[in-house]
């Protein structure tokens, strides 16, 4: 089958064997896929990592195990992390024996971790890392359930207060997903939820769906938000963030920042800020946003074919684009 | 009256007028004042500390105003923040407005921040600051109820889970406080309360409360620990919390490091770690676990009076040191 392959930091395509179905995975074509900065990284040369990348998919169940058919033939998407459970050990480990199982100890990651991802033909899954995607979710908007729930994992670990004032910094991709998702769930509690970026078209689009905005630079206030969500994706995010929030405050990372962190310790324990750290999350509660009607299509610039991937890698690594998907149908 | 006095990081014994008092205000004969690490940051010019220094103490009230006698002749301890309520603010701060005091964007503090410390023969504090030390607590062990009390916010900042294991890094002052604090508060529910030290006798001590104990460098494990506290004091302590940290944990910090933290974020994120910045805590919780036994006295290494403080600032700032007292009665 074709797929990406990265290879020292070098994308190709390649013709690589159909992925081999351990007993209780399942064998699923890809409908579509999306770039995601994460494969920007691994490009780069992250991680070490060499193997076909994607993470974000949606996709057709071609084959499970003989006797279950629960799956056959529909569309799907999935956990990206393989954990105990789905790695077939019977004696879990600590981790996912106390229900931490997107940590587990010995945890593989679609596109990421020793798993190859999506952006190919074929990939396979552990059958309890699907999700059925509802007939009214398009394929390209089903690919977004992935970094949705990354969005919505903010909603599990924050508590949000009545009157609270919210800043999202960075109007990237993910930075517009956690604006939308905290405007429609925090609307008649929160004082404001207010996005932060430098691109005018993205703010644009953030205000069609409600949310307020404002150009970064703009006076933001020091010491002010109740919650600062870090979505910059920049090195100096969280220096901002922590001078924006106020006393007590709390600030959610969820820019994976390669590199080292520069930074007065003493000023967050004087303000006894909490900071966060916020990767994955609940797929379910993305896949029900996205049936209500979240918004993700307008956040789609291209889509291209896997036969055109290394295009849309270079497309995706602009400055200020919007998501690339790969898909079949392109 | 007598006073020791910093100026740009050099101390000495001065002669100063005693303190004016202002309406709403008492004034306040020190029984006694403990030397804290925050003392000896002033000393080395943080802050750019110019004043009387002293924080931690007991007092008795001398006078407050005419017709006013609930204070007279009490023997009383005292809140270090000074903010709007007490300073005659009418019209309150945002901060202090939502219940934000300590973090009042008016803040005075006494011994640290524009009001004249505890290290001397009087002081003076707004009434609405001050606490009752109740009979049964003795002039030494009354001047660890700021101490105490700050160890007690980590108890009102994080939720302990039951079977929760605890570490906490570093035997200095606050660092026993904080692991006898919370063996005591937390021995039915955690699964195990550790402290880890690097001095033989310290952990001696603790263990002598019931505390757990180890010697850092020991295997202490990694992303392990449900809950760890950095009380090391240490620019490298955070770091080490980080390790022992288990994924979706939170690290309690207690060491306001100056100078530059230099850390990769991505593994706290990718963790999804808290990080929870604690300052001053409730100083009515800790009177009343003074008056139930906490034991302080045993970390008092010595007791000088007032003319002597230069000696005990240095004897304070010997490695290993236990806590320096000033008193009058020495």
């Amino acid at each position: 089958m074709r797929a990406l392959y990265i290879n020292s930091g070098t994308a190709s395509l390649r013709n690589l064997p159909r992925p081999r179905r351990p007993a209780g995975w399942a064998r699923i074509q890809v409908l579509a896929s999306g770039i995601c900065n994460t494969d920007l990284e691994l490009l780069r040369g992250y991680y070490g990592f060499r193997g076909v990348p994607g993470h974000e998919f949606v996709g057709r169940v071609l084959e499970t195990d003989a006797g279950d058919d629960r799956w056959s033939g529909k569309r799907v998407t999935g956990e990206i992390n393989l954990t105990c459970r789905g790695l077939g050990y019977i004696r879990l480990c600590d981790l996912c024996a106390r229900g931490l199982a997107s940590h587990c100890r010995r945890r593989k990651v679609l596109g990421i971790v020793n798993h190859p991802g999506a952006h190919a033909e074929e990939i396979t899954l552990p059958v309890c890392n699907l999700h059925a995607v509802p007939a009214r979710i398009s394929d390209h908007a089903a690919v977004f359930a992935e970094p949705l729930a990354a969005a919505c994992q903010v909603l599990k670990q924050v508590r949000f207060a009545p009157r609270d004032r919210v800043l999202v910094l960075g109007d990237g991709k993910l930075g517009l997903l956690l604006a939308q998702v905290l405007h429609r769930e925090l609307r008649k509690t929160a004082r404001t939820v207010l996005l932060a970026g430098h691109h005018r078209e993205k703010l644009a689009l953030a205000r069609r769906w409600g949310v307020d905005t404002r150009l970064s630079g703009a006076r933001l206030g020091r010491r002010e938000w109740d919650v600062v969500i870090e979505a910059t994706g920049s090195p100096t995010g969280l220096a901002e963030a922590l001078e924006r929030v106020r006393p007590r405050g709390t600030v959610v990372m969820k820019s994976t920042i390669h590199g080292m962190l520069q930074a007065a310790t003493a000023p967050w324990i004087v303000d006894e800020i909490t900071l966060v750290g916020s990767r994955c999350g609940p797929m379910d509660q993305a896949l029900r946003l996205l049936a209500r009607g979240v918004e993700v299509e307008s956040l789609i610039e291209d889509v291209l074919p896997l036969a055109r991937a290394l295009q849309a890698l270079r497309q995706a690594a602009r400055r200020g684009s919007r998501k690339i998907l790969l898909a079949l149908d392109a």
